[in-house]
């Protein structure tokens, strides 16, 4: 099975051009892991038959990660005139929150690779990595309290109610999608598309940290109104480059290549796939994804000429950087002074539909 | 398959005696109905494709159940000197914990019946019930937040930490428990499954329902370690005797008569049956323990028979009845008030192992 060729954008900046910002990113990522697997998580418990909890806890902490949430997270605190320090608690619970919601997630969409290695559930079965998740949901909220000597009561309140609202809009959001597959229903259009995906990854992605950013370096609830929308856009246009590369970069990942197929995850290619085929083409997709994962799975070489002969994945890419567009022009008339950190935040923005893993 | 006959206590209180207290208790249980249902958790979502969550985030919630831990909660808010009303939303967050990790564990367990109708995955499958029980556990913190009106924010911090600790020790218990299930393990012995025990169960049932009680009121988390001993004992007293009803009070239980017979649950039943029996009966029970469910579900009658020949359920009933009058001295040498209020929480604690539902 030969994997997509991604076309190129005419604009498209070097890779080369991020390289600072990625050192700067694998720093903070830094600072977040040695928080979180030297002080979050306990390394083991007295108990034996405990024990294995916290070894499971910290297997996907310890995972190979980009961290651009919890950049993303401290990157907005500094353009709200916050300091990291300051950030890096709630910094390091966006990434408990990203862990537990995948190991959760990767049950439920019954995933096998996770950042190159077997998913959880793989590793230990689905009984006790359910529990594991549950355990770092709530020491995610157990890391929040602590931010009550840096914060102070009032914000630390914030912070979590900003937490609360965050998972409302992701389990809101998976709850859509894994219906979809439940019932192996096709019939979503783009729109239908883009509210599951705001809920879904954007919120958590995108509106969330920057929103968690500014509540940290004290702006009032209301005072970030202005992030959600362009929030929204950068969200999606983040998902969607992500479908793009599960496609066309393979296993480079870290997931077997193409995964997305076998999962039967709704994403932008496969819904213009549908509504641009021919309605043979369309009857085959949909047989296709009728059958079981294993069968699928010898068909997923069909499924990616037809996205390479509907030129489905380029319209994908032209959609995630219009909304990426889109959402720069609107943060630059938000209210936020100029300066070298929000353009930082606006560098994160091009990077995410430009990266390559 | 007859059911086990209970053995009587020569001190059993008549359970008309508790008449008083189980109105109680259901006048308490129908207002923190009333706020979880009007108030905590929304009853439809305007997006067609999401409001399915919330019709199965209500479905455990909207089941029959008792509502003694809100109601030992509330009462021990009293007993230290608080208000009902002031301890009416921690009370509904101790009975969303309780539905989201019953969710939680019901497909962890396998189980197929939770109080009189199938469990949320039976209904609704795994993925969708998992992600059930993730939403209403943000919705338990979520409730959380709102005491800040009523309590201040620094006592509403005090709560929320106490629900850390709580689901800490719920989780690391549910690890033990599941862990000698997926291993096939019958080596534990009467003290493992105490530490197990305490942790799956008296945190959530019993010490932190008084504790939280105590913060609401006021308390300071250091006046309240005295009620940590005797919640142990408490809380194993009460999950003994659950374990006795499963096997003697069948359907009335709103499960599958011995249903625990299925699920390969860990009991001081089976412990007690397995440390007395012959080599070859013992050999029996484990062989029975690892048959494929369907099959150990024609074996249920002869494990029954061997724990009325070796008289396991009366050791765990009398084992149950010391637990709770150690945990009674002790409560009474504890440093409260005398007065009704803490006469009540005595009275639960009889109840825990007098119900016979």
């Amino acid at each position: 099975m030969r994997p997509c060729q991604r076309p190129s954008l005419g604009d498209r900046m070097k890779m080369g051009d991020f390289t600072p910002m990625l050192e700067e990113m694998a720093r903070v990522k830094r600072r977040v892991d040695a928080l979180i697997l030297d002080e979050l998580l306990p390394r083991s418990h007295p108990v034996p038959a405990v024990d294995l909890l916290y070894t499971m806890m910290r297997d996907y902490p310890e995972r190979p990660a980009k961290g651009m949430r919890p950049y993303l997270c401290v990157t907005s605190c500094k353009a709200f005139g916050g300091s990291e320090d300051l950030c890096l608690l709630t910094a390091a619970a966006i990434e408990l929150f990203q862990n537990w919601i995948l190991i959760h997630d990767d049950i439920e969409d019954g995933s096998e690779m996770r950042r190159g290695s077997p998913t959880l559930h793989k590793k230990y079965g689905w009984a006790l990595a359910l529990n594991t998740g549950d355990a770092l949901h709530a020491r995610m909220w157990e890391s929040l309290l602590r931010n009550r000597n840096a914060l102070g009561e009032a914000r630390t309140l914030e912070v979590m109610g900003e937490f609360a609202q965050m998972i409302n809009e992701t389990t809101e959001g998976q709850q859509m999608e894994l219906r979809w597959v439940v019932e192996n229903d096709w019939a979503m259009t783009e729109e239908d598309y883009y509210q599951m995906c705001v809920k879904k990854t954007s919120w958590y992605t995108v509106i969330s940290p920057m929103r968690l950013g500014a509540l940290v370096a004290g702006s009032r609830v209301r005072d970030t109104e202005f992030l959600v929308d362009p929030g929204r856009k950068l969200g999606v246009g983040f998902q969607i480059h992500d479908d793009v590369l599960n496609l066309s970069a393979g296993e480079r990942y870290g997931k077997e290549a193409a995964d997305d197929l076998l999962e039967g995850k709704r994403t932008l290619i496969l819904i213009k796939l549908l509504s641009s085929a021919s309605p043979q083409d369309r009857r085959r997709v949909v047989e296709i994804f009728s059958l079981p994962r294993e069968e699928r799975r010898q068909l997923k070489g069909e499924v990616l000429d037809l996205i390479h002969r509907y030129d489905a994945l380029g319209y994908a890419v032209e959609t995630s950087a219009r909304l990426v567009g889109d959402a720069l022009s609107m943060l630059r008339q938000g209210s936020w002074a100029d300066g070298p950190e929000v353009r930082r935040v606006e560098e994160i923005a091009r990077y995410a539909i430009e990266r390559d893993w």
